[in-house]
């Protein structure tokens, strides 16, 4: 640990997205978790929920109103939706946060409530917050106080898209986006269609039709991005392997075009790589990793393009990102504690 | 077994398809297998290829050449493709064929070279095959000789779609098909990327824009449905789960008006489903069956419908409708041999 | 359907036993199904509870008090543990019952009390319950009015042991299983460590030390058999597979003559099959199948055996043995219904 | 980098040990990848062959003869077993060398012919080697040139035993090793068993009887704890999850006197952690990290001990304690680019 180290709390440690969390902050250089925790665990140990971390020493699980957060740099929100709103303005000014849920992303109270179905509990805040996507809010989450983490989904697909978007490459009224998505997404939960027996064999589709709450994020990110509005298609899919997005995206366009304007998009990014036209990318080769690899394909059909991002959910998708957004937040280096390669097999 | 039992023999019995093909007729309830090749394997016993077969008294698989073909009623080519054509021309004319490769799939021996850079070897023939789609071929087929059994993805984008294109419910310039696919679809063959390890926790996309030899297929089908060109987007992708494909279909088109066509097309048809209106499919749920499930569901953006369907690539997809059509062929009931409800858990 | 079709109830159809039995009773000649219970469920149709059941027409799920048990022949017990005694009870004596769980497997009400921490509630009825392990006790189980199925683990450990042990082939104070188990066996309840996230990529020993509740039929049962005490080591441990039991029992004894008794033993059973000596059983090999594979091989070590024998856990583990012990209990052929070959891959 | 970067060469890059030597030393805070060979894959970038590599900059693959050795610090053998003996023995005396095979694991050339079937190409090398298991030779690895890393098996058994062994705290002749192994134990090479489709629904014995190569590490190892010859029952088993080893550990002796051993021998390690009594440890939980976890039991037979430990077959298997040995030989720390935590889900 060097001398300036970040003093972290993580409230809602319990989660599969606090835990992360932990996991990556073990190998950070620059940060000193103080503080965990987890209201119905409280007073357990971390390596009683979860073993793996059993080599760190991590303070013991405690309610958010033990914290002293006079003692604390920042804090990652990994609360349920419509917690964080509650909690966060209760916080000194002098705390940063970063929240990983849904509560701080879309800046509109309308659309909020349109999505989640609740009044905003502190819309004040609400209109401060930075929206999390790193590679086109870098300098105003580096100036941030409260920064937004995005929706998994929305961060796949973003990557994949905005960039195209921006520059009105593809036809903005006909986007349709597949997902292929890992059950890790849907948190720890106890939902019987969640179960090892009901998922290990089965592919699935769900909140098919456009009612997947990161639609929100969606119109109010590629709306601002083409300066009119923007309904994409978004289809997930649950798929038999823990972690891992993949967005297979279908496009009208010139897919060289598309190519052409990704790479380039992305060509000093340390996250996010454009594979050779043609390649595709797939959730094994970024499972564990803050790595995002996005490949783009032609079809013999003129003027489509096949633009297809992988990432992994619970680390580019939310953890990894909310570190990423941390370091700038702090003034460290963006990728401190995220070269990790991916684990594979 | 009955007194009329139907002597069968399958070709290629050492891939899984051919597994499968035995699998199925062991309670079928007038099936009789009397020869099973695999010229590889020729000497062997099937319990050592497929120790999940030991419990039947089975033939020692054995050379084509081998087999009195006098003696047999109907044959199951499951041989690689390219290898049928060779062999099915020197049958007994009074021996009944159901190929389950691709050699007599397309009537056009362009398209087929096209697709499969090969001259025919049997052009003859070629004309006088049924395309095994049981559910709209169904009068040809029982009055066949020679049953080509379609592609497995064929079969379920086909059953998703058809009733569709036939009535031109859809925008026919722009389907697009989105595939999640078991692992078991690549057959046994030895490669690299099929091992465990490079699949169990891996979700990718393949024979990407438009390449894939199922091509062939739709063209064929869908524009004689139509009566007009029809060009699908079609990808596949690899998910990790041994059985099933998940063909997820984008289309323009009213999505109650698409239910109601697939209901109706399908209200007869013994092994086709369609779910109630805004219901999913899942992979899980007809696996080892001959089922196929199909659900539709609309979109926020008006005009646009997902259908869905779902099926056992090795089952409804290849093996499993072969025994469909071979019933067909001998005057058997459809459904003989192949009720068994899918397995799930 | 036969002109003496029996007429069947399940209690307990929402479970995983309970929807294995529909499963199997859809392709048996004989069995008719009249009623369904679920009492948390009841009202709803089968095919919301278990989608993979749709193509079937079957009884709405009821409440177990809205049966008409004067119309059934023969009843399946899926309950919990400690439901079925006092159901069962109340049944007229001309129905003929089945119980797939605990509560009739220890004849000793001081064993049940031991394992199972409660009083028995029917202990007349206990007394004559049969022990359900078809190969063992096939005779009783044709004449009996109460079945006890065994448990899944009971099944595989005393199909692989119990020759052994009437023999004496081996040394009775030095067994020791260690079992490899699907999460199938841990049934539909919610639970955090059932999770797909949980148990997809780990493996786990439970019920360590000999706590597990199974242990209560081994001392029953090999006690029995050997005429002494027997007190095995008893280790399940879960794998990532949602069907199958593997159990490698470590013995002292001589190898080949330990595969020479089971091989007799069997030799005229439909569904047990022991491989020849030196070969390996896999549970992908009896997976929706009513067999149970049994391999033998020695060890460099003199005097050691390894028996491994795989059974698929919800088939002849528990619902096909089931079916089994029905088709004694009501006169038919043991196998019927049950004939099935394995799904493979 | 520091400015003390040791320069590394990985030789059999294109395996998976390899791959996970390339993870490894990717965060590794003094390590420099100088050259990587794979003699068939010669000419291809690493990412071609290893695409989760990608965001990595690293040596074109190249042939053993085309690396400038005098360059090299330290190299890492990642070759088949067999090949290492004839390479490392031209190798200049300046450059340490790390091999993972399983050339150098066997001091006897005796045993080493008797267990892989060839007579040793380099025995005088061979007596030089120092055995890798760190915990049990840290001093030695410290001043040798060549370090040969064990078996991954041999890892996992020995850190569950060996300081019950060299105590003499259980029989020594009644010790049985019931392991659970992931496919990636087996490599990359292509094998029909190995295919997802064979391996995905599977759990199947192997090696059974004593004849895997490893037992010639237990003999040898075991045998010099002991002072005396110890011959072990040793079973692996494949079950379906890429990575991980669990050994269950059948021992007689006093389990709470084996928890208080095995406490005390690894409570300064940093690597190996002992559960609390009674605590089983998960393959699930030590995924992708350097650490190994160990659970002890009795059993209500008295007199009875299971020792249950878990690790990663390719990281604390293979890889990482051949880069906790590299540390240990470049006079680093030893954990140096190891503490990574698992990864969980």
């Amino acid at each position: 640990m060097t001398v300036n180290t970040q003093k972290i709390t993580i409230l809602g440690a319990s989660g599969y997205t606090g835990a992360e969390l932990v996991r990556l902050i073990a190998t950070h250089p620059s940060f000193e978790i103080v503080a965990l925790s987890a209201d119905r665990k409280a007073g357990k140990e971390m390596s009683d929920v979860f073993p793996h971390l059993r080599h760190l020493q991590l303070p013991t699980l405690c309610k958010v109103d033990e914290i002293d957060f006079e003692n604390v740099d920042l804090i990652f929100c990994a609360l349920p939706h419509g917690l964080s709103q509650a909690i966060v303005k209760t916080l000194p000014e002098t705390v940063k946060v970063v929240d990983l849920g849904a509560d701080f992303r879309l800046r509109d109270p309308e659309a909020y409530k349109h999505w989640y179905g609740l009044d905003h509990a502190a819309p004040a805040l609400q209109k401060t917050a930075v929206y999390g996507l790193t590679e086109f809010y870098r300098d105003q989450i580096a100036s941030a106080r409260l920064v937004a983490g995005t929706g998994c989904n929305a961060a796949t697909v973003q990557l994949a898209l905005r960039p195209l978007i921006t520059d009105q490459l593809i036809d903005l009224d006909d986007i349709i986006c597949d997902l292929k998505n890992g059950p890790s997404g849907a948190g720890r939960a106890l939902k019987e269609h969640m179960l090892f027996t009901e998922r290990s064999t089965d592919v699935l589709g769900y909140a098919q039709g456009g009612v997947h709450r990161h639609m929100g994020e969606f119109e109010q990110e590629f709306g601002a991005a083409a300066g009119r509005d923007v309904n994409i298609q978004f289809t997930p899919h649950l798929v038999p392997s823990n972690r891992g997005i993949l967005a297979s995206c279908y496009l009208k366009g010139d897919a060289e075009q598309c190519h052409a304007a990704l790479t380039e998009a992305y060509a000093n990014e340390p996250f996010v790589i454009v594979l050779p036209f043609g390649q595709a990318p797939g959730t094994g080769h970024v499972m564990g990793s803050n790595f995002c690899h996005i490949g783009v394909t032609g079809d013999r059909k003129p003027g489509r393009a096949l633009v297809t991002a992988a990432l992994d959910n619970l680390c580019k998708g939310s953890s990894g990102q909310a570190i990423q957004n941390a370091n700038l937040m702090l003034g460290l280096s963006e990728t401190a504690g995220l070269m990790m390669a991916p684990l594979f097999p």
